[in-house]
């Protein structure tokens, strides 16, 4: 099968394939100096959205949100966590004219038993990852596959703004139990470094102090004694992640208040 | 249609009424003085279970647990929150001779397609209330709905004891952001009262200077110019809910940490 026919065969006989009335959204949250943005694809028929798709019958929640990411951007290896489940009836809107969008050969009348008229229940997950550093590749479906201001996010396809909305507000709940940075920044990082992470990703200014007093009572940074030379008179102590400490705080979680 | 029609009829033709592949579990707890219990209905044909149900199709998820809860034990009106969806493939292993069980009347027999063999998803809620308030009524398909021991719970149904573990997990994070007491404390409570509260919740230990400390500066609870007469040698002081910043920081999010 060509891409072609494999969509119009997914049109016609998905709901062998897939379980009805459920899908999954990934929203990939971009973080590189300052900034956090969005990763987001643009449909060749239609608006911005986040990577999403269905799950098969039998595969595990954690395993279809992995492959629908791949499939649909290029990104794996990312740590994907389930945040909330998006139920409303009015939530998806999809009309037999959007379906034969999909497919050239999709002409055929649509009719409205079809499976993906149905009403679609969406689980999110969400994760971080440094976005100099990867490079997304939009699908079959898309044209674009881009990074987004989480400021200045685009008109998104049905409720994807809401998602992406409480995908930060989950972050943003989580970075307090759970440690965050292994692989946001370089191996060794000063604490200014790590200052803008947090910040950048809380969205708010934390304490000068308090901050990394907190980041290393509860062990998960610890100092070296080596500096970063920055310039004549900038020459900051140099820290690292202990790894050890940092997977035991992921797994058993930790409270840390800046 | 009577009881035992209504379950036949539920058999038959329940996914014309209800989503299939999903349901909603309620993990409510319930605390007394020192005291963290989980509410369980006890089937006729089963084992003890949480209290669950299917999502009509039009019907909004909140809508839904709140129906659900309301149908299998008799409460309402409390705060329930989303916290994770479970879909692990072998987590609902419902077999033809477990439905047979539910009705009498449907000997007939059941097909390999029928809508009640699917995998299921299910979606988890929980709340929590102050359970000598309270009281639960079994519903139709139980024979007891008791409150247990949260360290103690007995044998549950499907991933049952997985779903009341996370929604305790969940908790414990939320509380941290979400204030809690206003239906579980005296309107008028001493600072050990909620302190006993929040250790109860949490299950450990909390610092006797820091934990009133942190509530009172964040505004949630405010001091009365009243004591409460215990003993000849203790009367301690009275504190409320400032209901209005309590709202704030429920609708807001806070940062708490003791």
């Amino acid at each position: 099968m060509n891409k072609q026919e494999e969509v119009h065969d997914f049109i016609q006989n998905g709901h062998k394939t897939y379980l009805k009335h459920l899908s999954i959204d990934c929203v990939i949250f971009g973080y590189h100096e300052h900034q956090l943005k969005v990763l987001l694809l643009k449909s060749k028929k239609s608006i911005w959205s986040l990577a999403g798709g269905f799950i098969k019958r039998d595969e595990p929640l954690l395993e279809a949100a992995i492959r629908i990411l791949k499939e649909r951007t290029g990104l794996d290896e990312l740590f994907l966590q389930q945040f909330q489940t998006f139920g409303e009836p009015s939530r998806s809107y999809r009309t037999a004219e959007d379906i034969k969008k999909l497919s050239d050969v999709a002409k055929a009348s649509i009719s409205k038993d079809h499976w993906l008229l149905d009403r679609t229940l969406s689980i999110g997950y969400y994760a971080v990852t440094e976005y100099s550093k990867v490079t997304p590749q939009a699908d079959f479906f898309s044209e674009k596959c881009e990074w987004w201001d989480v400021d200045g996010l685009p008109a998104l396809f049905f409720d994807h703004h809401l998602i992406a909305t409480e995908a930060l507000k989950a972050l943003r709940t989580q970075i307090y139990h759970q440690p965050i940075g292994f692989n946001l920044l370089p191996e060794k990082f000063t604490l200014p470094e790590i200052h803008d992470l947090y910040e950048t990703i809380l969205g708010k200014k934390l304490d000068r102090r308090n901050f990394p007093k907190k980041l290393l009572s509860v062990g998960i940074i610890k100092k070296l004694n080596e500096q970063k030379k920055i310039g004549a008179h900038r020459s900051p102590f140099l820290y690292k992640f202990d790894k050890r400490k940092y997977d035991k705080a992921l797994k058993e979680g930790i409270v840390l208040a800046f």
